[in-house]
């Protein structure tokens, strides 16, 4: 029952009021000495994105943005991980009102992420399934503690990750890797990540990859942004633009996927499942 | 003369009829224990795709569509050849009929299998030349027996791979190899495909390859098929637009081509010196 | 003062005449034996790419063209420097109609380099900054000498590769290497060059360099060069399709950019930090 519980207390927090540094779920710290953003979630017991978290999340990245941040290190305050992807219970019987809004903030925070002007680090400091690994994809650099898992697994929940999902992927690990992970649903242990690219380095702490991170915005100490933001525009705007132009189609496909019943029988006896797991 | 002999055995055997399981050319055997099939190329010598071999596969690979099969391992039942790709004598002094019902079929098979909704695997034990890479490509897993080769080396028969080969391939290797591999025509040891990421394991005999295969299909266990069929359907859909849209317009340029007079005489130059080896 | 003495010569010397063989600044050599042209760019001291030399080069590229050229080598009279990239002095305080005709011809010279058919090498014998990069992107092979560095380090100069830039880099190293690449506007090591697949071969010597070009070339001995030729326009021809589409927005957009006060206050600074290094 942790999962609604945490959901239900974040309804009751306000998610749409604007957070000029940190919410609920997101804690929000700016290194005074480098300018470097961390914004750590929150949202024990594994960091499931509901539409509360995700409106934080999305509304820290546009006022990094605004504020011409130096970066953010993307990361979890759980030691086992760092988000175990989309909250299921916002697919389950959902309110179609609150669901529209859920996937409309999901793409605007990837839309914000992964098309940031401001360098970007995820450190991996857990699991990252799923939308867990979609966070991680859309930074320019990841950092994994050992011994996790992370991967795009939706084929094994029976889903498909959608096709900026996999833009994102591909962006990071190229065509066939791509493939071979979305088709099984693989999830790669923290070593087997490093050896296809899906994450860029691996250490041991937390601590060494808060370092290594600031290894990797050092790289931009004296590069001026403007040019930094057209180059990365220019190599990232195609994935982004085809997510805006298709954006609302991809909604009205959602919704109507949502609503089928087969699919919710599935969901319904999935959550019985880990409801059995956590009784024991 | 055995390449000649063994198509006219084939065109007497109506190659049109609907095979529910096995034809002359592709023996389609199905693993009652795990609905795995295996299409077995068996048109001797070199399995020399000639219009009956394909519209066989490609009979096959449908009928696997429509029965929703669990998978598939195309393999040959050559020990030297996977296949030598095209058939020569289909595009020699050709009836125009039955050429360009040649070249549909190939397009149609390469949809079937690249786009197949099944998992597929190529069991390559023998040579793999030209079209007969393009098959190995065209499905998800590529096991490989050692000192054979593999390769789309068009460009050293002085003929241009289709588009859709290059796309094949690039599904595979990527765009550098690829066109490392294309302009230079490159035939690649066992060894040399292996480090290009051509194919994806290498094995010392059939039955270890049968085995490795097995372990790829265990991948989808338990992974609703609509889920990697949907899966597969966004990364390999563009490809097949693309020739679905340019098939015509491809066909066109082609009829042109392969009636040129100095085509027709390289090729009748080519087939001599074949002649002159067999006989020898 | 040497680049802009340099320059002010090879403005005299008429750049615009059809060179049948070498001019000032580009020597052009032909191999009677194999047919392979070398161009060596003999620009002192850093072969900076103004509109003289990028004319000829330019007039070059078309010249093997139109002679069906067995192959080209592109390389330095310097040895210590490849190419230093696009002379600024071109960009500083520019007489409007010589910079669209120095842009132009940038574009043109990438339109014959990238798109030639017949084979190309690199022989990267010094520094490949930025430009200088760019041409050893355009080749088919690149064979670097060891302790150089090469990379579109754009970024760091405040500039932005523009998109055929980064589509040469994609084509080569692939599109994550390709991102952190142009947004660090790293410059890599040989070796680095070398493990990320931005140079094929590192060699010691010059002379070792032509022997693996050698090696390059012979590879096309036996392919007719029509079925090469179409093979690399269907594997390169969007790419330079884009440019040619974009050709004219993108010169208008630059001569927008280059006025820009700032701009030219940020230059005139570096060319006068340049001075003063050169005066100690």
């Amino acid at each position: 029952m942790a999962l609604r519980a945490v959901r239900s207390l974040a309804i009751l927090s306000n998610p749409l009021r604007t957070y000029s540094t940190s919410g609920p779920l997101v804690n929000v710290s700016i290194n005074e000495k480098t300018g470097i953003a961390t914004a750590t979630l929150q949202r024990p017991p594994v960091n499931s994105l509901n539409l509360e978290l995700l409106t934080e999340l999305c509304t820290t990245l546009e006022q990094l943005e605004k504020n011409k941040s130096r970066g953010l290190i993307l990361t979890s305050s759980s030691n086992t991980v760092f988000s175990a992807g989309l909250d299921i219970y916002e697919m389950y019987k959902p309110n179609m009102d609150r669901y529209k809004q859920f996937w409309t903030t999901l793409q605007q925070t990837w839309i914000n992420l992964y098309g940031s002007s401001y360098p970007t680090v995820a450190v991996v400091n857990g699991h990252a399934p799923a939308g867990g690994c979609l966070l991680a994809l859309s930074c320019e650099y990841r950092i994994m503690l050992n011994n996790f898992t992370i991967g795009l697994n939706e084929t094994k929940l029976g889903m498909i990750a959608p096709t900026w999902f996999a833009a994102s992927m591909r962006n990071a690990i190229g065509t066939r890797q791509t493939e071979l992970a979305l088709i099984t649903g693989n999830l790669f242990t923290t070593d087997e990540a490093l050896k296809i690219g899906l994450v860029d380095e691996v250490v041991q702490s937390k601590n060494e990859a808060l370092e290594k991170a600031g290894k990797f915005f050092d790289k931009f100490k004296r590069i001026p942004p403007h040019a930094r933001t057209m180059t990365k525009t220019s190599l990232r705007g195609a994935d982004i633009q085809a997510l805006v132009k298709s954006r609302n189609e991809e909604m009205n496909k959602l919704t109507a996927f949502i609503n089928d019943p087969k699919l919710q029988e599935a969901i319904g006896m999935y959550l019985e499942s880990l409801k059995q797991k956590q009784n024991k």
